[in-house]
Formats: structure tokens, sequence, C-alpha cells
């Protein structure tokens, strides 16, 4: 139960963010409305082409205040991603469902029963990324200190497990539902937790029977040693922000180590490398594509790419490669794990403003051309025993779904690296990841 | 814009519960299968039948504990009523989406993202019954102390308050949406609103932009001086429990009297009173119906009926009329405002389970037979000024609401009282209830 389900396929996840892609300037791309955020049937539009490319979930990210400047962006996340989700649920059939949703300011209570909803309404297809939230703008939108870091995590933890308990607290066999003898359920099996930490509390129960799996997924992102041992101790997905081979492998490692630790398989642990290909029918087209979407952006990013390749660069740079001078002195720097790619571009001949088109400064690495070299990427690293999986960002929803679903998955298909079908109805069935109900009775 | 749309037509709200229906044992009658509760798609069903009707609205209730005994019946909540409304929402077009949710054990700034989630996403159909949660069983669900009274309706208050403000912190004209000169919206249109009060606070802003509404209608739901400020201030919909015309115009006018001392115009508030219709081609139908229904409950209910009509009656009267002895000793309870239809239907001649099955003991008045028979209720009610309209609770969802639709609405319709389409798209059209965005500026 615990394994793959076909242990030479690759797992895929997409980030699902505000209707528009994961490059800033998507909303303003041909044939994108502006009106996308606030638009939940395109959204679902683009979640069925996701599930046409038999992706095994959308992950949504969350914050809880506004960060974008507005004059030029929109806001990055969708509307509330529960209620979006809950939208999307019932226009699609097998794609798994995740969120995020801050473990420090939702009440255990609430957000197990928005999360069990989530996942009865989808018949089994939700999951929980369970983070943290931090700084003084989130506080202040809650009329309350921040916590510290050592309450933040220890509040972290109360909840996955009172959330947890909650969803436990309806067995799975309570229902009876006879209604010649007029029996509704085994009241004896829907019963208080009583559980009470130093931050969180529930007596319970929750009024919810349990899903097609059973309870939602848990799901961890970023990293630290704090995030590590959540991961460890509750996770069965956890996405990556890695730049290398090397260092995926060793955060894969890492991450298997933590669920050992804690009493766990590894195998129960998914964890996903980021990837934001950048398509087009030649590298040129992909790189014009870039080029096009991030025309006021990529500028002002040359200074940091200077700083990247040990050079001073500023806008008068942008339209010339870097001249023999400049590359003989460049020298990546040690600080950022994308400097030795962008190096490497740079060298190719490529003028400053192009390199920074390829998604050098990107949140995860882009493979730049038509879909065997995003497929290229993606087996490397697969192969490696980098990732069990990828989460893949589209730079821009409209088209840019269907681009990747007609293109990549055919190729990685033709390859023997991905399903043709879906293993199952469930978020757990498709993760391969074991039933779990209630608590984890292996955790102390 | 204050008035109802048509001043001569009454509105209508149906009550939208578990999935079953109203009566206790709707879960159990024939052609109910067992899993409504979970089955979202029987929900959707149900919305678009009430929407056929031309319903104003869908009224969730909510509580934060389990009061059911499961033994014998589902818990009377649906599924977590916002993200039911989510899924109902895509699946119909025009009647309003309105859900309970509490002012003690919410944030601010979470409830006012959900609900402005809800509005945008339904085009401009969300309300919210704002009501404080009273009790050691919830407040043991969110591992705190339950609120005092004062402190119940201070957060109430303060709830309602900067939930509006975050609301409005979005200004209307803010988005712009140019993608040719990359200007999004204009940031200085989203402010912070930074509201703090004793209980609630928020900085804001919230990153949402106006539904086709506005903002969500403010509904209240119950009584009591406290509760009679909240509706004056800020509600549009108010569902009252009222048993007699005398009363429910007392209450109405309380309320219109309540709304005019908040500088506000009475017309922008319309009192809805609860109906429970027992419907049948004869009266012996309908109270056949009942009795199916109630088989298990009524005979739990003889000894209050007893008390509300000065007798001592037990398992042993169930099933004859009072004899012609206990007639003359009966004294309807003054307690009780339902008493005086009991012993009129006691009077009739019906055994005693016969009249419980008249609904005497219900939450809300219970016409007995026909359509006509409702709508000779209804029509009464409305043309003494006991109500704008009705909040309608169905005994049974499946084939109920459609029995309704095709028998009450057309009569009332054939009379004159009821609309024929829908007055407009949004919940505050339909309505006939103003503008607005943001705090009301008339309230100090
Ligand atoms: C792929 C990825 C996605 C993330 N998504 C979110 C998110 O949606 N919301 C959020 O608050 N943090 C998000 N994070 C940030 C991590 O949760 C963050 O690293 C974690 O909170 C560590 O915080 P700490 O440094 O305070 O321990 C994400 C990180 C990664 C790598
Ligand atoms: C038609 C109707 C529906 C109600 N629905 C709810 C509900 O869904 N949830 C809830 O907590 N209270 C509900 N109430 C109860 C009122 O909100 C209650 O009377 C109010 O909270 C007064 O409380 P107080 O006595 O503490 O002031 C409802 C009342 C009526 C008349």
């Amino acid at each position: 139960m615990s394994t793959t389900p076909n242990p030479g396929h690759m797992l895929l996840g997409m980030q699902f963010g505000n209707g528009f892609g994961a490059q800033p300037h998507a909303w303003r791309a041909p044939g994108v409305s502006p009106d996308a955020l606030t638009d939940v049937d395109a959204q679902v539009r683009h979640a069925q082409t996701a599930e046409r490319g038999l992706f095994d979930f959308l992950f949504l990210p969350d914050f809880l205040h506004l960060q974008q400047d507005l004059d030029h962006e929109p806001p990055t996340i969708t509307l509330e991603p529960l209620l979006t989700l809950a939208a999307v649920a019932r226009a699609t059939e097998r794609i798994g469902l995740v969120t995020t949703a801050s473990t420090s300011y939702n009440d255990a209570y609430t957000l197990a029963r928005q999360f069990k909803t989530l996942d009865v309404m989808s018949r089994g297809r939700a999951g929980w990324n369970a983070v943290p939230s931090s700084g003084e703008a989130t506080a202040a939108n809650y009329g309350r200190p921040a916590l510290g870091r050592t309450e933040k995590y220890e509040r972290l933890h109360e909840m996955v497990q009172v959330m947890q308990g909650l969803w436990g607290s309806w067995e799975e066999d309570a229902f009876i539902g006879d209604q010649a003898a007029g029996c509704y359920a085994d009241a004896a099996k829907v019963q208080p937790i009583g559980m009470q930490g130093r931050h969180v509390g529930s007596h319970g129960p929750l009024p919810i029977p349990p899903s097609a799996q059973g309870q939602p997924v848990i799901f961890q992102a970023g990293g630290g040693g704090n995030g590590l041992q959540v991961a460890g101790r509750y996770a069965n997905g956890v996405i990556g922000a890695v730049f290398s081979i090397e260092d995926a492998r060793a955060q894969r490692a890492a991450l298997r180590q933590a669920a050992a630790d804690a009493g766990r398989d590894p195998d129960e642990i998914k964890f996903f490398a980021g990837v934001m290909p950048a398509l087009g029918d030649t590298v040129r087209d992909a790189v014009d594509r870039r080029l096009a979407l991030g025309k006021d952006v990529l500028p002002q990013r040359v200074g940091y790419l200077g700083m990247m390749l040990g050079l001073s660069l500023g806008p008068e740079h942008l339209d010339r490669p870097l001249s023999p001078d400049q590359l003989a002195v460049t020298r990546p720097h040690p600080g950022d794990p994308r400097s030795e790619r962008a190096l490497a571009v740079a060298r190719d001949g490529w003028t400053v403003r192009e390199v920074l088109a390829h998604g050098v400064i990107d949140y995860h690495p882009t493979p730049v051309g038509p879909a065997e070299v995003t497929a290229d990427h993606m087996q490397e690293w697969f192969e490696a025993g980098a990732a069990d999986g990828f989460w893949v960002s589209i730079d821009v929803y409209e088209n840019g779904i269907d681009e990747f679903v007609d293109q990549v998955v055919p190729e990685l298909q033709r390859r023997g690296l991905y399903k043709t079908e879906y293993a199952g109805s469930t978020l757990r069935e498709n993760l391969g990841v074991p039933h779990q109900y209630g608590l984890d009775p292996r955790l102390g």
C-alpha cells in the first residue's frame, strides 16, 4: 500500500494560483482575461485540463496578507482556497485538491471541519499543506501579536494532531443508515477526543463521516529543520525548493530519514521537486515567450543576476551577451544555488535579458525549449532518485496547461515514465500512500 | 431601491438543512437515501428545485457542536455550510445563498474572506446570518471558555463592523485591468482599515474585488433585545419565530422601529415568518404523511402536549380524541404561544397522535392539507402585514421541494402574491434592499 502505484512512474502536482499562471505577467498574456482572479469558471476549466493530463493533484499556495504591488500585478493567491476547491470538486472526478492553510491563524475545529467537508465532497481527494504563518502583516490582519518561532511550530504540531484526532472522532464504521429500524449510526462510535495542548484544544466529536479516503492527506512545503520534523511525522507529500539533482537527492534522503526516525516507512512520503517549464517549438521560441511574459519584470532583475555572477550589471548590459572580459571574471555566487546554471546559460552567448528569460532567478528550475527538454529534465531527475514526482508551475494557465498536457505528458508516456490512466479515484490511491484514519498510532 | 421589487409580492426563503428535510425522520422517508448528509449532488438538486420555484434564498442553520442522538437521527446541520454553498453556487444562477456563521468562534479576516469569496463566486448571491454562539459544548470544541452574554454581543457588533470594513477595503472602482499598459488596479484604492475593537481587529485590506452585489447581505435570526438591536443596525433580512399574526406584526413593527432608531429606512429590513407546510391532497392525507414521518417521535411529545393543554396526557391517550370531560377542563398554557392552536385542533376531534401530527409543537406554524391551505395561511399573514415573506421548512426535501414548487407556488402566483420570474440576479436585487459597500455610513 505504501509505494507509488507504479514505481517506474513519476507523480505530478500542479501549482494552482490566482487564475493567471506562475509568471508575474501572466495576466497580460494574449488570450487571458484580466478578470481571471474572480472567474471560478476559468479555474474549473484549468482544473479539468490538468485532470485531462492525469495530474495527481492541484496545489494552492495561500498567504494571509496582500503582498503584491497591485498597481502592476494581481494578488498571487486565488479567492479563498477552500471555497475555490469546493467549486472545483464538483466539476472534476479524479484530481487531488490540495491547499495550504495556516496552522497559526485557524481553529482546529473549524479547519478540521472544512477540510473533512472538502474530502467528503470530493469523494476522497483533499489534501492539506500545513504551514505556520510568519510576519507582522499577517498578525495585524488577525489583530494579535505574531507567534514566536518556537510557539509557531508547537502550535503547528498541535493543530495537525488535534485535527487528525477530530477527523477520526466519527469512527469509520459508525454509520448504519438502517431506515426501517430507525438506526442512523452507532453513537458509541462517535466520541469526544478531549485533546488539549498548550495552544490548541478541542473536545469533539466532529459530525462528519469518513470520506472515500478516510481523511485528508497532509502535505508540507519548504524546509528547515522544523519543517523536516513536521514532514517526517505527518506528511505524505512534500514540495521542495531544489535547484540541482544533488540538492534534491539530499533533501529527499533527509526527508525519508525523518520519516524513519518517526517510526514510519520512508515510502509513505513522496517528494516533489518544482519545475517551471518554458515551452516552445524551439529554444528560441521558448525564450521569446518568456521575454514577452517578462517584459517589465526581467530588467528589474539585472542587478541580482550580476550579483549571482560576480559582475556589476546594469540596464545598459541587457541587450548584449557577456563580453569575453566579463566571462573571464565571472564567479557563480555560492550563496545562491541557481548561479551555476545562470553562468552556463550566459556562456552559451545569450544576451543578459535572454539569460533572465531562461528563468535562472525563478523559484524552481526552468527547462527551456520543446517538450523533450522538459521531459529530459524530469527523466534525469526522476531516474537519479532526486524526486518521486514534480510540482509543475505553468507560466500562463490559459493555453499553457493544454500545451503541457498535449506535449510533455505524451512524451513522458512514450518514455514509460508516466501513467496513462489514474491509479484510483482518491488522492491516497493516486499517490500510493497508506490508509490513515485519525491519529497515526505509531507517533508518540 | 429599498422596497420589495413588487410590493404586492411576498419573498420566500427556504430552510436548507442536512440534506434530508425539516422533520426529524425525513431521513427514513420513502425515496430518501440515508447517505444524503454527505451527498452534495443531492443538495445541488434540491437547490435547483428551489430555484425553479423562484425562492429568493436558501438559508442554512449552523451549530458548532453535535446535538443529535445519532443512534436515531442524523446531525441536523449540513457538511460545513460555506463549502456546501460554494458547490451549490456553480450549479445555480439566481437563488440567494445565505448561511449562519458564528461571530463568537471565527476571526473577522478569515470569515470576511470566505463570505466575500462566496459572494464573488456566486456573482452576488451571498448572505450571512450573523449569530453569537452560546454554551459549554461549543466552547469546548474551541478549547476556550464560553463568552459571557455581554461580551458575546459586543463581539458580534465588532465582527460585523470589521468584516464590513474589510469587504469595503478593496474599493469598488479599484480594478483597472489594463493589460497593454500593465495597470492591474489602482493600489491607492485598496487600503488598510486598521480597525481594532475590544474583541476583534484587523488591519486589512482584503485582496478581493467587489461582487456583483458589492458585498454579502446581513441576516439575523431569533430575537431578544440584543438581537433586535443587531438586526436594526445591520440586517436586511430577519427570520422570526412567530406563531400568530399579532405576534408577527408586533415583532415586525419592533424590527422596523429598531431600523429607524439606527437611522435606517425600515423598508431596508425584510421580516420572514417561518412556515412548515404539511401538504396532502386532503387534510387526512397531510395528517397521514406527518404521522408516518413522526412515527417514533410524536409519542415522545404527548406529555408536553398535555402541559400545553392543562391536562395530564400519557401514551394511553395517543389513539383517542380528547373526551368531552377532558375538553371541558383544558386551558391553553399562556407560556407557549402554540397552545391555542393545539387546542383548536383537539376540539376538531382528532386523536392525540393526530393533533401532534398537525405540527402543533413544531418550530413554526404548520398549515395542514392541500396547497390552498398553505397559500391561505401565507396570504392571510402577508396581507395582515405580519411578514414581508416566509421562511419555508420543507418536511422531506426529496419530492417535498418539488411538491411545494409545483403546488403552492402556482397557487400563490394565481393569487397575484408571488413573482413569475426573478427580479434580478443578485440577492440584494431579489430582496429589494439597497446597495451597500463597506460600513454603513449612517451608523455611528
Ligand atoms: C513550494 C513551496 C510552496 C510554499 N507555499 C507556501 C504557502 O502557500 N504559504 C506559506 O505561508 N508558505 C509557503 N511556503 C513557505 C514554507 O512553508 C516556509 O518555507 C516555511 O513556512 C518555513 O518557515 P520558517 O522559516 O518560518 O520555518 C512554501 C514553500 C515552498 C518551497
Ligand atoms: C429561524 C431561526 C433560525 C436560527 N438559526 C440558528 C442557527 O443556525 N445557529 C444558531 O446558533 N442559532 C440560531 N438561531 C438562534 C438565534 O440565533 C438565537 O435566538 C440567538 O442566538 C439569541 O441568543 P441569546 O438568547 O443568547 O441572545 C435561530 C433562531 C431562529 C428563530
